[in-house]
């Protein structure tokens, strides 16, 4: 308790007033993130503006030996941002700043607590957009992407965070500033772009962030494919990518999903198919005709129950609403789901979703299945009842199961949400013990102590 | 000398004979790379032939402290491969399988020693390819490519090698063996196969290598528009950028450029202009069409001296034979000279080449400008008399100069050819003395002994 009230002190010693929070009514909404099985309030929260406080945080804290948790807008589905009992968790959200813009070398610098939507918002009346959708995007915060290699369903043509960042400052826990990438930079050296990007907040704080941003196609259209079975519709998928055709995103709902994403959005999905494709083109209105007319004549080869072309932006964005709201949809059935986040081979869908019914019925837990088709990224909603602790705990495993299947499919624990506490025991399924001593000894590096945002990504 | 004797009977107890080159005459091969400039027999060479043999030869050289000095096809040309004489190079060009071809997924396995070709030569009958292509793909070996994160002149549509990897094989210093990505994996954990591509063989010998394939294009087409100086190029370059189109490929050349490669290709340069660019779009006949319309237009607000869209495939190739030449094409003007490779932001085109004429004048020394114009990556080569040491002395400085000015503007010390022996110095140019202690302690975990192609990377 001394030690508490000391860390508080010294913190508001080095920083303004309002930047330190510590009393418990203010601490609460930090205690969780969009993972909210997991709570815990931190020791402090405090809420820097510029890099210099940034600095004077770690630096205080890395002599105290304080915990660190970084924080953007807390919208984690693996727990990324959960607070330990005696940490400070460092909320970047104050930094929000667009920092440059230069249309003529196509990229932009921002600071950390920018939220994703906000980059496009800010370049969108030139005609550009930055491209890494995550369903939070209207919440989800730059520097909480590049912690976590954020995906979307977008990705599929523009790639994840990774491929769409140029630059970054980060704050190690010694508090020195490091200047990785830019926005002319390939790198020369190691690739600490890609090291720092995904590495979970563990690696240090970021301060700034250069992002590309891309010149917005002239319009898209969105089609519907409906198809009597997850088999049927995986094989059209293949079909799909096997053409050469790059769709700006291919997703893939099961029936569960349909239902509740057309009970919420009112998109006409098809309610009698047992599975669905979402398919969207871009580019010309001629380029737009082309594709959709050969994806057309692909999904009829798979005898299709309907299909639908959307025949005007409105009717595109509505398709999209469904899609996009499918968490709040499924909410609606089951306020308690988890949102797991697998990898599998494409080629592998109707085999993996068959076995996750099978475990569905084993755990007699409903699950609903949504797709990133295209890069083979499964997020299986498993759904469960929060007041039952009993309920929680299977969830939790049959969500491992699941992940499990999916590394043994030849896949991966993390397509886009990052491993946090969610999956930190799971790691041991994908890595060997010396590919884990091996990531350890890259934090080492960076930090040490293990201050900054420990407990996580690794086994226990 | 008692010791080279031991490390070899070492190397001939653990390998194979035929895996072991230990004779004068059969080492001189090994001496250098494609800077030339540099030569240092080594110790010993050896031709591993298998993962376990590379394991092998690594445990004897770590317990040795013995050091090492990892090889491809010897086409760096910034001396990555370059022997120290107390060091055993590992040569790949053994390794040279490819170990799977997955077209539903769209990758393949491969060993090191595939050459970059090789990979487009086995998918190509069944219409992909690989998509990085550096100039000397023809004889570049994959292992190489990711050790230096090569690119390429289709890059700007493709990416450079980072991009289009998806899994390594490692074996480190120590002989264990790492497996870092994969067809279907998405990074759990710290991104490694970021850290490891472009880390020059410091980190550890790849022998496997999973990369993606690309469906090939249904076709492709060049246009040449020459322009009156340097500068209106640069700016018509920012215009295509600008435009939304994004070329396949957007070359630059300058009129010395210009001059050397169409003596050698005749490629129909147009040789009354003082800078040239190669625009290369692919698609159906219709897209080609209609974007080099729409390029054609861009051009033409530009002034250009010349114009002229290929007709056929032949004529393509012929523009393109000029452009994949210019190193051969500038060695029979001089012999000798030093392919520089920096990074600037397109908008500074104009200015950087101005000065690069003023210490061209100052130095006495010649040079033709190459550029991957679309992404920013410039190519000076700077004519010398390898003869005359003074000559080589100030074509030293004079690239030095350059790289810093890359710098200055805002670029970056290499784009796509690495840092090796030759760029060692300068990275304190780019990088302030806590980010090279900081990629330091990355090796530091790696190799704590420092025996991977050591001396190389880091000023000394």
């Amino acid at each position: 308790m001394a030690r508490r009230s000391e860390i508080i002190a010294g913190l508001r010693r080095i920083l303004p007033e309002r930047a330190v929070i510590a009393q418990a009514v203010e601490l609460k909404p930090y205690e969780t993130d969009a993972l909210t099985a997991y709570r815990q309030v931190p020791l402090a929260v405090v809420l820097p503006e510029d890099e210099a406080q940034v600095v004077d945080v770690l630096k205080f804290c890395a002599a105290g030996g304080v915990r660190v948790i970084p924080r953007g807008a807390g919208t984690s589905l693996c727990g990324g941002a959960l607070p330990l009992a005696d940490s400070v968790v460092v909320g970047l959200m104050r930094m929000n700043r667009i920092l440059e813009i230069n249309y003529a070398d196509r990229y932009a610098v921002v600071q950390p607590g920018v939220t994703n939507i906000g980059i496009t918002q800010a370049v969108a009346d030139a005609g550009y957009f930055y491209a890494p959708d995550p369903s939070s995007q209207l919440a989800c915060m730059i520097g909480g992407n590049v912690g976590m290699n954020s995906g979307g369903a977008h990705c599929l043509k523009y790639g994840v965070t990774a491929n769409n960042l140029l630059g970054l400052r980060l704050v190690t826990v010694a508090g020195e500033v490091l200047e990785i990438g830019g926005a002319h930079c390939d790198a020369a050296g190691y690739d600490w772009l890609g090291l720092i990007t995904g590495s979970e907040g563990q690696l240090g704080i970021l301060t700034e962030v250069t992002v590309r941003i891309l010149h917005a196609p002239e319009g898209a259209r969105a089609m519907l494919a409906g198809f009597a079975s997850n088999e049927v519709a995986g094989e059209c998928v293949a079909a799909i990518i096997a053409s050469g055709i790059i769709p700006v995103a291919l997703e893939f709902m099961d029936k569960p999903a349909i239902h509740a994403c057309e009970a919420f959005a009112h998109a006409g999905y098809p309610l009698d198919a047992q599975a669905l494709l979402i398919i969207e083109v871009e580019g010309s209105q001629d380029e737009q005709a082309d594709m959709l007319g050969r994806l057309r004549e692909i999904c009829e080869r798979f005898a299709p129950v309907s299909m639908r072309v959307a025949q005007t932006e409105a009717e595109s964005a509505a398709i999209w609403k469904g899609r996009k709201g499918a968490f709040g949809a499924v909410g609606r059935i089951s306020p308690d789901y988890l949102c797991m986040d697998g990898v599998i081979p494409t080629s592998r869908l109707g085999e993996v979703l068959r076995r996750i019914e099978e475990m569905s019925a084993a755990y007699d837990l409903r699950v609903a299945n949504i797709f990133h088709a295209g890069d083979g990224n499964l997020h299986p909603l498993i759904m469960y009842d929060a007041n039952d602790p009993a309920s929680f705990a299977k969830a939790e495993r049959f969500g491992a199961e699941i992940l499990t299947l999916c590394v043994e499919a030849g896949g991966c624990l993390t397509g886009e949400h990052g491993v946090g506490v969610e999956k930190r025991e799971l790691m041991r399924v994908q890595f060997s013990e010396s590919e884990l001593t091996q990531m350890r000894a890259m934090k080492d590096v960076f930090d040490p102590q293990w201050l900054l945002n420990p407990a996580k990504v690794f086994p226990l």
